[in-house]
């Protein structure tokens, strides 16, 4: 190793080489090695990781020093009530952030006690939109006619490239010369944006030749991947999905200690009237928390909580109660792919019943993921009423 | 351990009770064996885990079962030329999905062969807006008045809760008769929302007392808190920081294989005109992947990544060459509190120089962090230029 | 009109009851005296106009009191290539705001130098959207899928209310329990704001009488009409247009006094990265200014400037010059209806040949409408270019 | 006249020279004759005006052909209780919108049987932010220093070019090497924008001169003038002004037709939530309409009508009816300047009590502006709450 490590010093050997010149074992600690000398930092917990690094460094990393440990609780039971999710969930949240686990988890026991949310899926779809350079604007109306007039043309191009993803959808959007065409695709169990970005590659090459388009880039940012769009608020993207669920005066006052009035006042001045003149693209209290935590735990990419937190949270006053659900527009999620081969992360995905391969688990999972929104979100603006927010940060997260 | 697994399911204790009944280590352990005979699932390799639970529980989290297993690579070195940043750096990035780290460490290269990147924080401050309700609208317009007034007595007030915090500036917005009251804090080297929940709602009291607003909850969406809001990107939440660099048409080359032109229409089509189509607060390629990778990497609250994902990259064509930047209006992170002090996360910290307790290190940190969101940047939009997004997803991701 | 203006006074006849007692020119000009008399304010230039009072207060106003005189300018001519609009055209400009007519002119000298604005019609449909409410996410679910099954119901429904509306497509968007059902229709020579919501009040009926949905009002906001939203300026509402034309260097220096570098420095810094970082939904420098003026002119809704100002201007810097375009996703227009039926109005829309009753009249103003909003772009943004806002300002506006 | 349209025919005249060669009314006139003999289409109601020409050809339009005559009614009285506004006021309307000035009416009846509309300014300044470019990130972050600590300076050049504008505020913003310095200012009775341009470039050379920031243009979009943009709706722009009422269930019932439950529920699903899906900047039900009508009626700049529009309405239920209140973030309006020295809008001003010269009453119109879109926000809700929004338009509008 020491010689490795003169290597890397000198310059002889790149550091991302080092896999090629050893076992991924040797090639990780000698790395860490490495960096430990080089910046004083010593990496000792860093270091003590137990998941295969063979796999690892071929599928989800490159220049692998190690492991952070992300400490993961469960909040649950959580009763659903979804399409595909039926039963009782423990939910894993991966976080660092503490108070959050012990607040979903009074959510759930609300939403338990009240006989479990309601989910569905309305919506499913990864998207990916290329950018085009067209001659003119007579150019990009005559392109835009032929591409809304070819789609089998289309489709059979993007889904030569994969096994399981099928094209569903193409919009066209122009902004002068430059135009998006925006492909949403069916990716089974994965999240699947690779897949799309493949397949929607394959279709943009199709596109070029038959219209004279120039591709400039495979993607456009009208897809839109991971910035706050309101092409993903309206369009959706990934799956659409909400769960709801009645709350009894009698659930609201024993479990979530407020009453239907001051949860309702809370929700419109906050989520609808705050959001509303912030000039927000999310009317919820605290979606993103939840999804960061269960994305972490389960191996999403957890940078698609920007697409996540555009979370809409409804409430209404009924009689004996308040209705309450969140309407998720954009939850880009899979069960297959990426984060979710590797061994704890995977585990997560087995404890919400979701690996075993049916084809329906992506969107068991969307339904779960959901419900366990609703959970926070109902705790955390209850918590607001009682005009408790500050002190159970106190409690809990300065101990 | 079989006896509180019993109970446990018998409900005689509660789930969320076994740190008060056993010492740490043991509740993580009967908590996760309960979990896997209630789930079926084997959670092996969530329990193997080797930072410290005593402390974790207390302080990060509830209802803990184990530990997610991160892969944590380098990119760099990354020299940054900051006011608090100056020299090279290795960047920890934590993330699942392929090719991440290798596109980051390729933009590592160009920026730092570039000489570096330039890098400022342009301004500094944790916000929190409790919402009121006032009886009128010429109740919430005297209200308003009486805050810009008497800005002194909710500084003191404020003030009062914390040893470092320090109320830098208030602003007072209102919707009808909802009144939103908008305190920005500087918050030292912690990311510091909880120290400005607290210090906010400590001063809402003042407000209450002498306006007779009634507060209805201490968060009122305009702070605006893990949602994409306009309010951040305009206001700022946070740090507000930037970073740029010169790219000669020889390093565009070399280490890009692209060229100004190409690199430049990529730009302007994708982050600047396809951005605005999509109705989007974030203009640029995948800054979010980058802040995600960090933030996990370094115990930073990774539900922040919304706000970090509006991020606005722009370019200008040089003599020469092209200038590429980057500007993050909102971005929340600190080096002390939260995540940050459980081990792995403390080791990254240390290893980019920030961990050593100097009052600039969150500002040493947001710098170097821009730095790396505009490696990331460079590297992304010039793989699109050279037409290679799927392929590097083919080659890296799906190995 | 002593008599009347004595009841007026006492409250036994009504202020809007006076055409139901007099003729209309009575009743107009006894509703002015009343008036003027209440409030002590002459009403002489007010009450001097020469429209017929019959007609209009039946169908453009209530409670008449006369006419605003606004002066009207041409700008012209202007060279225009479109699919319907082919020729040259002056374009009729009601405004008291100096310095526009002659901006636009001077813009329009350049595009009919440059050989005229190509211009097309990308999509074009009126939308409405009522919302309902539902008992549950799964009454939603449910009612979201008959919905989709069945559009030849609602299309039927919705025709059998109108001569020439066609229902064109529906999207069903769901906040927690609210439904939002849009509804997008061909009005023909109409804006069709009117017809579409008749309707789609039809077809909400046999939506609510199959489906359960209860129907809380005819319009939802996702329609999304005289609001700025994303919804529109990505999916379009009324026409989706672009006008485009290539300046060459000559005529940028000779006509507009600039040159391609600095108007495509101007652009980029303000139309793209200025309204980023404002979060704004318009990408132009002041598209409202000709909307507004044309509107008036023309007997358009004006309040449609709302949606016409998320205009995106964009600009190529190409070889010997530079190609400059607009693209309006949602320009709600109309040559049959409302205020077109007035004589100043009609003149002014035979003024640019749509008034002959030739069915695509609509898509031809829509044509030059862009065109003319291109030319005011062009010309502003070469004053600010070459340093002459200000000073224009000066000149023209304040004499 | 014969010869001078034979000149222009030839190009030896040119349309806007007109003016320099004989009287206005003359060079109206002949201009007229010309546009109708290229056009074919008569301009004889166009040709019907009675302002004076000599005036308006300088101040308000170029090119001049004639004048549009636009219906204007009243709606009212409307009982307003403002700082400044106190009393009851006819509101004028012009619009061709048949059923507009009805509805406001109605919602006049409702809101003054309630004992009037209680309105509030709560800020007032208008913006104008030109956009520099600086050489590189380090650059910017000086300047944006610079700036920040000279105020004096800026404010004695913006201030030496205007006999009463006061520059307010100056906030920095940058997007990479763009810096935008948005200047706020008090512009007393006018609208103030031409002032505001003026007085801003005039700061912007003192910066320009002090920093090295080279001065691109003088608007860079971050003002933000016309364009729907989240800036305006935030910081305000022009005046922030509120109106509310407390209608009792017995006006619900008597004057609007509906009671507090179904009207509220209205608001929520469409004003709030349907907004919120639509992504919308504007909370309202149709807030443009009303300033649409009053801004043509007075003179103001209909453009701005576009920043208006981003009204929010808000509704609480309270023991014995409900609260309704409109937010205006963003109202530019003014008394004096541009057209409102016109002869029927000054009438109009005057007959508001805005002609009087009192230095209040830029303020006191903009109270009594929200209180006619209160009116207005009300009745069209209580209709679509009584479902009659389409037979309305059926009845009114289609006659």
């Amino acid at each position: 190793m020491d010689t490795s490590i003169e290597q890397l010093r000198k310059g002889t050997i790149k550091l991302h080489s080092l896999e090629s010149e050893m076992a991924a074992s040797d090639a990780v600690r000698t790395r860490r090695r490495f960096i430990e000398e080089e910046t004083g930092a010593p990496l000792e917990y860093t270091g003590r990781y137990t998941i295969p690094e063979e796999y690892t460094v071929k599928h989800n990393i490159e220049n692998m020093i190690g492991c952070i440990q992300i400490p993961v609780g469960v909040a649950g039971p959580l009763a659903v009530k979804g399409e595909y999710a039926r039963g009782a969930f423990y939910i894993p949240l991966a976080t660092t952030e503490g108070a959050l686990a012990a607040s979903v988890n009074r959510g759930c026991s609300a939403v338990s006690k009240a006989g479990g949310a309601e989910a569905r899926v309305f919506s499913d779809g990864m998207s990916r939109a290329p950018v085009f350079a067209a001659d003119s604007i007579s150019h990009a109306a005559d392109a835009a006619s032929w591409i809304e007039n070819n789609l089998p043309l289309l489709k059979e191009a993007a889904e030569a490239t994969t096994s399981h993803g099928k094209l569903k959808s193409v919009s066209v959007y122009t902004a002068g010369c430059s135009v998006y065409v925006r492909m949403v695709f069916d990716t089974g169990l994965s999240m699947g944006m690779n897949m799309a970005t493949i397949a929607a590659e394959a279709a943009a090459h199709v596109i070029s030749e038959n219209t004279g388009l120039r591709l400039v880039a495979a993607s456009g940012n009208l897809c839109c991947d991971k910035k706050p769009a309101a092409v993903n608020l309206i369009e959706g993207r990934g799956k659409t999905v909400s769960a709801g669920v009645f709350l009894t005066d009698e659930i609201l006052k024993s479990v979530l200690k407020t009453d239907a009035e001051s949860l309702f006042e809370v929700h419109v001045r906050k989520n609808l009237e705050g959001s509303a003149r912030a000039g927000a693209f999310g009317f919820n209290a605290h979606a993103a928390n939840i999804l960061a935590a269960v994305f972490i735990a389960t191996g999403q990419d957890p940078a698609h909580v920007v697409e996540g937190s555009s979370c809409m949270t409804t409430m209404e006053r009924r009689n004996g109660g308040l209705y309450a659900a969140v309407t998720l527009p954009s939850l880009q999620i899979g069960v297959l792919g990426g984060g979710t081969a590797l061994p704890c992360q995977r585990e997560c995905i087995a404890l919400l019943g979701c690996a075993d391969g049916n084809e329906n688990n992506a969107k068991k999972f969307a339904e779960i993921t959901a419900s366990a929104v609703l959970a926070g979100e109902i705790s955390l603006l209850a918590a607001l009423a009682a005009g408790k927010l500050g002190s159970s940060h106190k409690k809990l997260a300065r101990g």
